[in-house]
């Protein structure tokens, strides 16, 4: 997608065809900085600190951690060390694990003199299919778009308004992004489009990322509180929503950014589509029941006591918003059962949440 | 309520007679600050740029803002101007114009010269019914937590965990609080009680007014993200939600905070008792819907793109969250159908949210 009308990628290798490049993302909104990883270390520190973030991209920079660290030690115990330390910068996306498995399953069989270009190319690979894939998503979700506008045009109706929950954008992947992928699509095909921003505390990702890129592309937004979606569903003022997920099961339930399900429970209760945007490695095969078997993975308090923001001088700082000895607990994600979900949008089509369905559109993994 | 071991209201005549004095609420929870209110431009500006806040205490602050308009002119043209001023600082609040309307009462039959005198009596009759009518709801709401808990600690639980948004304390009202009198009354009666602390973006009240006064009076409690409440109902922990109403219609619909709704909506979803903390002044017994009838007050976007807090330095400043150039809206209230209410704990009793209760509770209103 577009910067200031140059085309980016989130990661892609450095010049030196040796080092890895992000756009470092706690520093968004206010800062554009390009960090290079350079390391194993760096990549681990790159997804704990969540310079990357988004299941996919975090994907992504684990499969680029995997070749960095081929450099450092590309024997099989090397490759095994590697893996765990990976494994354990997050805990809750499936797609880490699952582009680590790729990458293992790439390297394994190969002598280990091999195995540093072999990891740059399946790293390299990984990015594609994810951007491919994504757009593929996007062509899924834009029919929707495109079918609820021909009806509300046909209404008289001015625009098409969306919303959606923390950031699932280009931003969130390696390109176009998953539950912004149709809306990118919509936009860029004429549809006028509308996105309702939540904020997404504690951490602010719809504030300060989802914004960002929808203001960096042009596509017209406006930022809420995360309080604010039910109202604006009672109010007729919201024709879908469309969110990511960092998991799901195969089952069809969604485990997303906290205060998800607050937005499907608006949804149902005022006939609202709410939509999930999912490509497939997201779906975690081994699991059925989300709400009682996904672990949630708790961050520090200090997200929620603490936000970062600009000063009127235009430094970016931290301040405290709740009181001296008030403690806080932030659950970083929650569980939207399948019955709230008007469907799945996946690089193979749309289907609703359903074991069944899920396992007709990807039978090979089902 | 206690404030470092000493007793407060939220509103008090000055030791003069004259003077209005009140805790600057825009200085909390990091400054505590008390302001002087000596002219109705004083209380006007206190109500409108949110000084004072929550509805009662909204009506306490209009009542002495008519005291303090009485001494700069009595005469009925002096009331009915004092009376447009004051009610046009916050559209959405019944308790202003409840109390706007009792002042007019008692003032119009006098003659212009008793005026003063009776005004200052009247606010202050007006602040005394208010802690009083609050000290009862809150017996009322004390026996359904009791209930509870003689359930929960025979079947071996260690606490009730009760949910909150925004602020109903007793900062929102002259003492007590409305949604908090409860919860005060089941902490002094020994009742082991934990409360999640609604952040309640954008304004934060939760964070900064329910987390400052609870942590003062030393109940235990724990600031979440708005997102948060329906992942803890999901998981049982959450025994019950009380919060506050800005406006409650005859049906029943209760309008509070944005994001109330939402809340309702995950305590029907997973079986959480869902009350109101309402003293009787709350009802607009003109309205029926609240989602049709009841205009939503828009607040200033600046509130939900920058935040107030604390540096490092502990000077309080404000920082911007969103990236420049992309808008926000900012509702500040939705409305809560009544059919997603468990119960009205109102300074009568405890009714369920239906017309036919209301008034059978209310008979002489209804």
């Amino acid at each position: 997608m577009r910067i200031d009308g140059v085309s980016y990628r989130t990661i892609w290798l450095a010049s030196d065809g040796i080092g890895v490049e992000i756009i470092d993302q706690t520093r968004l909104p206010h800062d554009f900085v390009v960090l290079t990883l350079r390391s194993l270390a760096d990549a681990e520190t790159a997804i704990r600190d969540m310079w990357v973030r988004g299941a996919p991209l975090i994907g992504a920079a684990a499969a680029y951690g995997m070749a960095l660290a081929t450099r450092e030690d590309a024997t099989d115990a090397g490759l095994a060390a590697a893996y765990a330390r990976l494994h354990a910068t997050r805990p809750t996306a499936i797609n880490l694990k699952w582009a680590l498995d790729e990458m293992i399953a790439a390297l394994s069989p190969l002598p280990v003199a091999d195995r540093i270009a072999a990891a740059y190319a399946r790293a390299a690979e990984i990015c594609d299919e994810d951007a491919a894939m994504n757009s593929a998503l996007g062509d899924n979700g834009c029919r929707i778009i495109a079918d609820l506008w021909a009806k509300k045009q046909a209404a008289g109706g001015e625009r098409i308004n969306l919303l959606t929950h923390c950031n699932a954008g280009w931003l969130a992947t390696v390109d176009w992004g998953t539950a912004l992928a149709p809306v990118y699509k919509a936009f860029n095909a004429g549809i006028p489009i509308h996105v309702w921003v939540d904020e997404t505390r504690p951490r602010n990702q719809g504030a300060s990322l989802t914004a960002r890129e929808l203001n960096w592309h042009g596509v017209p937004h406006t930022v809420i509180a995360d309080n604010t979606g039910g109202h604006l569903m009672q109010h007729g003022l919201v024709d879908l929503v469309i969110v990511g997920t960092d998991r799901t099961t195969r089952n069809g339930d969604v485990c997303n950014k906290i205060g998800t399900y607050l937005k499907a429970l608006a949804a149902k209760d005022n006939n609202v589509p709410f939509y999930v945007g999912l490509p497939s490695p997201t779906i975690d095969w081994t699991v059925a029941d989300g709400v009682k078997e996904i672990p949630i993975e708790q961050r520090s308090a200090r997200e929620q006591t603490h936000i970062f923001g600009k000063t009127e001088a235009g430094t970016v700082t931290e301040v405290q918003v709740t009181p001296d000895g008030s403690p806080a607990v932030n659950y970083g994600f929650d569980v939207t059962p399948a019955r709230l979900i008007t469907g799945l949008i996946t690089e193979r089509g749309v289907c609703p949440a359903s074991p069944e369905e899920l396992k007709a559109l990807f039978p090979e993994r089902g």
